[in-house]
């Protein structure tokens, strides 16, 4: 971030008055610009004793394989994300959807939460975002291509609960340290 | 949202290709600048059968009641937002925290967490942010005069699961339909 968005002019990274954080701060018209995580949201679709998976058409992790997901958009609920990321990487439609799991990685400032979902069909598709869209029983889980720590959390969770069939919300920190990168 | 923050060149709002939604695009660098929902991390914080709650010491709802939460920040967990934003507003410790409720408010593009969490101790006082930190029963708590809907829902959550001692994260969309603004 360099300029401005309100008016253009540079910009300084400064600890504004009553905060305790470096922000971008205006050198002419004083906006802070704050910059926050933002939140993905996504489904576990599930169909009798199997559930969804999409392999990744695009970067990072071409070609592993993922839950449908994606950064949730301003005027959605997070369920509604999750219906439509669904929707658009699957081309798939999911109902009787409930908030299943939570994680925070601090270390890339995100927030994921996953709601175990119906299917409601087997009309699935990949979707541009997919090379492939299938269904996949307990036993034949590709689990070491699947594309990321979330993703392998959230499948394990569910495949332990179905043994009671009680499933809490489930709620994790992935706190993978890098080295500091100037950015 | 008028400037390039990478650039400094004016925007247009348009759908970017393979995109479905309007974006603020910059019309040299062509970068997309995307705005997106941001996340409330909070506490409510316990003593024994009491509960702290903090009065606004700024707009909105000044000098209303609300359980300490603010922004999540880059780069820190969930949890460890709201235990931050517990010790700005009420300079208060908890340890022990459980995520216990979580909101979606479409209509003001924010999700809501709050976590349920013991006091440390009773060194607690007014932040910046807070007028008055006081410890509540139920019995007394100011009901006309919480702040937000998300406040009154976890309070009300909280004291209906103490019955059976059983905390179950609850999530819910609080979706409030406002006349269409130019903004």
């Amino acid at each position: 971030m360099k300029f401005c968005s309100q008016c253009g002019a540079t910009l300084t990274i400064a600890i504004p008055q009553g905060d305790t954080r470096k922000r971008h701060v205006c050198n002419d018209c004083d906006t802070i610009h704050y910059v926050n995580p933002r939140v993905i949201t996504g489904c576990l679709p599930i169909w009798q004793d199997r559930v969804l998976l999409c392999s990744r058409a695009i970067e990072p992790r071409l070609g592993y394989w993922t839950l449908p997901a994606g950064f949730l958009e301003n005027g959605e609920t997070i369920a509604d994300g999750a219906s439509r990321e669904t929707a658009e990487e699957a081309n798939a439609r999911v109902e009787n959807l409930q908030l299943y799991t939570v994680f925070s990685l601090p270390h890339i400032s995100q927030v994921y939460m996953f709601y175990r979902a119906q299917l409601s069909d087997l009309n699935f598709s990949a979707g541009e975002e997919s090379l492939q869209v299938a269904l996949y029983e307990q036993q034949d889980i590709p689990w070491d291509e699947l594309a990321f720590p979330v993703i392998t959390q959230t499948l394990k969770h569910y495949f332990a609960d179905r043994e009671t069939d009680v499933y809490p919300v489930h709620y994790r920190d992935i706190n993978i340290k890098r080295p500091n990168k100037s950015s």
